[in-house]
């Protein structure tokens, strides 16, 4: 028999294991959005093609999903003289390529149902066409949650919060890096490079990635001169810069940077006030986050002690909303970056909080066949009206095999009930772990069950 | 200004109420799968197009949502001389039509790792590309619980109970219709079509929505003859067969149908001496299920009292992991009609049981500016170690803003720190629905909170 079957190229599927960590990542993690005051929205994963072009740079609408169109729609692509440079108009739909550009969406088109400052997470997966990796796949979960409609500065502090205690809870002491995009701004003035804040970030934020002189060559090759490299230089390998005096000191004659200094300053000593449970907060000019929007403070997280990229990130955007007509709506958010912590969580030993089944399976009731099971009927129907979670074994099979299944299920005990105890009106409840057996009589059971551990 | 924004044709948002709603209604369900040993799984939105295609006949192939093909691969097909009749070729990706048949290839694909039977439930949404109307989306969730390798009928049995359950806690009665296909088989033995099982099946099923005469119609469409319609009339309009007994007497010169007639009896007469808490299990000739792939019992629940068509459904199908060369795996499933659920509890006024936030907040903190804030930050801090849910309004505009947002949210009280209360050490708790204030110290202000309702 030759059986070929396989996931599309780049997905992959979520077995009960992975199922479950996620499931149970993602509950925690909502239970303290909601703690914080956000409720949970959905968008569809189809969105018009026209209100996600544009929006993620020339590379990112390269890796947007578009939906082929069909029936009388196809046919008169089909048969238009350039149906390349027409594409646009004829694949209406595409799939989702983030969280944020929908929710933007979202916010405008519902904006008189809404109550602001509007509190907002978001769990669902988005789609990008990316060449498929080790570990990056092309159908992946995106958690973010956001604020919209206050300019407040209290809102970054609760999402340093939110964090904290997010990571906290999962037993995982995490670095918040902080920057502020002003910052950036004026470090592009001091070089004298206003019109290239957008290379210049993309290069910077590479810093961990390429290391210094990486970052360098990418400077160089940006067009940047020795002179601005040069000045830039003491950024990449000195670590002092990674305190708020530092960069009070560094940024003193630069006018553009200062409000983004004072509101850094803010942010991070009334974080200090309050206290992180598990945290760091820790200022870092060479923070920069790749997506463009982001105009005031940004964050990324990072697992203390390993090496492995951003657990999360985020910041805050003046004008998302902009780009649906509705200018002037600020807005601040954070996402969670649900694979890779389940990564960590693993690669530290720290996975067994997600692997508690909510509704564990305490008793499997084994199957001697059809006679054995009717008389077995009342037992079941009785405890089904407890909250106590069984199975019934459905065939009547060699009971090794039964007992194979509790095995692998992790079930605790089976309840053995051959015509011999029937017939004394008692079933054997099998501990699966020692091995020890018990006879309960049939009136005992349910009692005797919900007694043990 | 012309804010012009809308979603994809016939997708929509989940704004907060509904979508604490569906989040509620699956987290019930979720509870019972997990109570009766079902484990959780997802499978990619996307999967091969082979995969899918050929599996829901030449209509349900129609629906599919196909992936447009990108870079080189849509030039290739473009140049192709006949692109049309090549589609298929070059659109490598569909978004799946439903949970079964992914599920299908997930047991085929994953068969190694799988411990059998093997119980899994899954809930993610699913795409087709039907005429949107009124309560029918091209994207929508689907929720289904199935038992793979098991030909007991010990499972149909289960799946009734588990029916029962989720519906009893829900405070909806319903009822539980059943049906067998070797029964319609035998149907169309007796009238002498064995070759017709597909069109009269899905000429009965028809049944309540356009009536007798109109099921007649459809049959004389089919090109059945006069004396067969004839034969089928009576059970079109007397009731008495929805019960065993008829249909024992009716089917018992027919051998094709014993088979059914025997497991049919079988899962009623179990489920009777188990019990049901609020539902009635019915056997109903007429259910035939629009899917050609079951092969035995069929089911169908509809919410009693209410016509509202049907809010789940289900069967055992013989060899559905066949279609990609595993055959002889039995399996037996159902599926929740979310959404309709969800109308049908809005409907008889029982939507509150979805109502109530899993986290509810407690307690908004009214902001009454900069200073005053800082004061409260111990506090905060403080509130922020227990597990009390709590916000803090961001921005300090007019008190009556934040009083209609702590309203909006139905956040039950709101805590007021002005300088006064301050200077005083104390701070004032205002209950929203009485609006009686109370003034607290800032020492036992946590101690009060917790202890109210």
């Amino acid at each position: 028999m030759n059986i070929e079957v396989s996931n599309a190229k780049g997905t992959h599927d979520w077995l009960p294991q992975e199922y479950q960590m996620r499931n149970r990542l993602t509950a925690i993690i909502k239970s303290f959005f909601e703690r914080f005051g956000f409720v949970g929205i959905e968008t569809p994963a189809l969105e018009r093609t026209d209100t996600l072009l544009g929006k993620y740079g020339e590379e990112g609408d390269k890796l947007i999903f578009k939906i082929l169109p069909r029936g009388a729609k196809l046919n008169e692509w089909l048969q238009h003289p350039d149906p390349l440079h027409h594409v646009n108009q004829y694949a209406e739909e595409s799939l989702r390529y983030d969280l944020t550009v929908p929710f933007a969406r979202f916010v405008v088109q519902h904006r008189h149902q809404l109550y602001f400052p509007f509190k907002r997470y978001q769990i669902q997966p988005v789609w990008r066409a990316d060449r498929p990796q080790k570990g990056r796949y092309r159908e992946f979960y995106q958690c973010d949650a956001d604020i919209i409609g206050s300019p407040s500065l209290l809102n970054e502090v609760e999402l340093i919060q939110l964090y904290d205690k997010v990571f906290h809870a999962l037993h995982l002491n995490v670095i918040i890096k902080i920057n502020h995009r002003k910052l950036l701004a004026g470090l592009a003035e001091i070089i004298k490079a206003p019109d290239k804040l957008i290379p210049l970030t993309v290069a910077l934020d590479k810093l961990d990635k390429i290391g210094p002189d990486g970052v360098k060559e990418e400077l160089r090759s940006q067009g940047f001169s020795s002179e601005q490299i040069h000045t830039i230089a003491p950024l990449l390998t000195e670590k002092e810069q990674n305190s708020i005096d530092f960069l009070i000191n560094y940024f003193k004659d630069t006018s553009s940077a200062q409000q983004g200094l004072e509101e850094l300053h803010y942010v991070i000593h009334t974080t200090k006030t309050l206290g992180l449970s598990g945290s760091q907060l820790i200022p870092d000019l060479m923070l920069a986050r790749g997506l463009n929007y982001y105009t005031g403070c940004i964050f990324e997280v990072q697992a203390e002690g390993i090496q492995f990229g951003s657990i999360g990130g985020g910041g805050r955007y003046d004008n998302l909303t902009g780009i649906f007509g509705l200018p002037g709506v600020s807005g601040v958010g954070i996402s969670f970056g649900i694979d890779r912590i389940i990564d960590v969580l693993k690669e530290t030993g720290k996975s067994e909080v997600l692997l508690e089944p909510d509704k564990k399976i305490k008793c499997l009731i084994a199957n001697f066949g059809e006679k054995e099971i009717q008389q077995l009927l009342p037992l079941i129907a009785h405890l089904r009206q407890t909250t106590l979670a069984f199975e019934v074994y459905p065939d009547a099979v060699k009971l090794k095999k039964q007992l194979q299944y509790a095995h692998h299920k992790s079930i605790p005990y089976v309840l053995l009930a051959g015509e011999t105890e029937l017939n004394k009106n008692s079933v054997i409840i099998k501990n699966m772990v020692s091995g020890e057996q018990k006879e309960i009589t049939l009136e005992k059971v349910i009692t005797y069950l919900q007694q043990l551990p």
